[in-house]
């Protein structure tokens, strides 16, 4: 898997990560009723895999405190979706397991300094986590979760042997696949066709997935490079919710609704229908107080902003 | 020039039609000091080609009835400018040539029925009204500005080969290059390498650029296909201003200097300085009433965005 000029995939998989990366980062509390409205909106869409939930210190990310209580609902009422949390450490780890999560992913930056700022560790007591996490939970999937692989706003450009070196450190530690998250949005298509050549040169069989935010408009043409190159996950979020607390400046995710548009636009389908998914967008914008930035969000069907019969229904 | 893996061209040219295309849509009235305002602080962030104005019935577009003034203050005051005007037929040739301006786009939709609503035209009337323009004026260089390349809201999706079909007639009657308009910004990178591949097959040779309107947020995503097929010339508006007053729904431009803030990054070098074009974006925000649609729009200097030390300065 090169990028080369080959034809696109002619499917894509979308893991929808409003409630975890969405959310966490709006300072009003969102009841919880209102956050399982939402996931199961996306369910009713299509969405067959989402980060749910954070397992993480309440007083650090309040807006997760009620982890436990959105893993039971989806666990219960959709037991078809893959659900993924999020945990930074061995603690996070055990709560996880505890409420029945399967796969988690777990966060390490490939920027030491934002490592420090986001998680208070060295990339040596991250991976030395990680091993222990690994070995105490042997069966629950673990998903690298590998922050600001492009840029950094505490250390400038990140380069692709910073992501391969951590990349490695971390799959012999066990993990099961990775996601690359340009958490600040920085990162350009010819940015995303580079480091993808060095991972699947180094991480051939390794599944990847990409995590773009559009601070600077170019997440969905990076998705188009990953999409040259072979890498048709990517994680997304409902109106383009999201950020990082502990990255500066950081806007939101690609929107789940404009990257499943392109998609779709392209042929490459991915299971999921347009008009139910603004129904979701629908919800977060009249019932959580927060900026939608993605495009699409400001149409209530998919035909308003549409013009004319979509290529795909 | 296929759209093969070749390596992306080292310079891209911008040509900056805020004046014309952003500011046509402005129901409020811009005073012409204000126009030449941004005119001027375009000039001064490096822009070296700019569409300033539009020679339309001021009845069907009030916003355009200064385009003497606004041209003659380009001509007079930046002779190092290329400067271009916005032409629907005849009429507005001869004023754009009394002005004294060198160069036009003449518009013709390659939608029949965007085409009679916008310009009130068939196909047929405006061939050869493009043919008597060019058999009067000789001497001024003529760009087609060919409108809904990809979809139109009254006919759909558009083919390659109506694309084709038209463009070989304007060439026959003489058209010196070609701006192929996604006007309501439905085109995808695919659809993008598709139609490129088949004007290069039919016009090796011709001069081409790429105007994209942002509405689904694929236009960046569109530039850099279009960059892999080898087109570097892109026309942009800061802030993202712009908007068709015949094509329904129809949001801005892609912004100039989100445009130019990818190419940058992905080091194809443009000419222009980026926290100079942000005097001109800051200009439009505080001075013009319009949704600022553009990422770095959020911005008052492109170190706020940028997060860390740009690739360039």
């Amino acid at each position: 898997m090169h990028c080369s000029d080959q034809p696109l995939s002619s499917t894509a998989k979308i893991t929808d990560i409003t409630a975890r990366d969405g959310f966490q980062s709006i300072k009003e509390w969102i009841p919880t009723e209102i956050k399982i409205r939402v996931i199961d909106e996306l369910v009713a869409a299509g969405v067959k895999k989402m980060e749910a939930a954070s397992f993480v210190s309440p007083k650090a990310i309040p807006q997760m405190r009620d982890a436990e209580e959105v893993v039971d609902h989806v666990l219960s009422k959709h037991p078809d979706v893959e659900l993924v949390a999020l945990v930074p450490n061995q603690r996070g780890m055990r709560n996880a397991a505890a409420a029945g999560v399967r796969e988690v992913s777990y966060i390490i930056s490939a920027s030491p300094s934002h490592n420090k700022a986001n998680i208070n560790r060295t990339h040596e007591e991250s991976l030395a986590d990680l091993a222990a996490v690994r070995e105490q939970f042997p069966d629950i999937r673990i998903n690298l979760s590998m922050s600001m692989v492009f840029g950094c706003p505490f250390e400038g450009e990140i380069k692709p042997e910073r992501v391969i070196w951590l990349l490695t450190e971390a799959m012999r530690r066990g993990v099961d696949s990775v996601s690359l998250c340009d958490t600040i949005g920085v990162g350009n298509p010819v940015q995303v066709r580079a480091l993808l050549s060095e991972v699947r040169r180094s991480a051939p069989d390794l599944p990847l997935s990409l995590h773009m935010h559009d601070t600077h408009g170019m997440a969905l043409a990076n998705i188009f490079a990953a999409l040259q190159c072979g890498v048709d996950c990517f994680e997304t979020s409902v109106g383009g919710l999201g950020g990082c607390p502990f990255a500066p400046g950081a806007a939101g995710n690609v929107a789940t609704e404009d990257t499943v548009n392109m998609l779709h636009r392209m042929h490459v389908e991915t299971g999921l229908d347009l008009n139910a998914m603004l129904v979701a967008v629908n919800t977060v914008r009249e019932l959580i107080s927060a900026e939608l930035l993605g495009r699409l969000a400001k149409a209530r069907s998919y035909s308003e902003l549409c013009f004319y019969s979509p290529v795909v229904s």
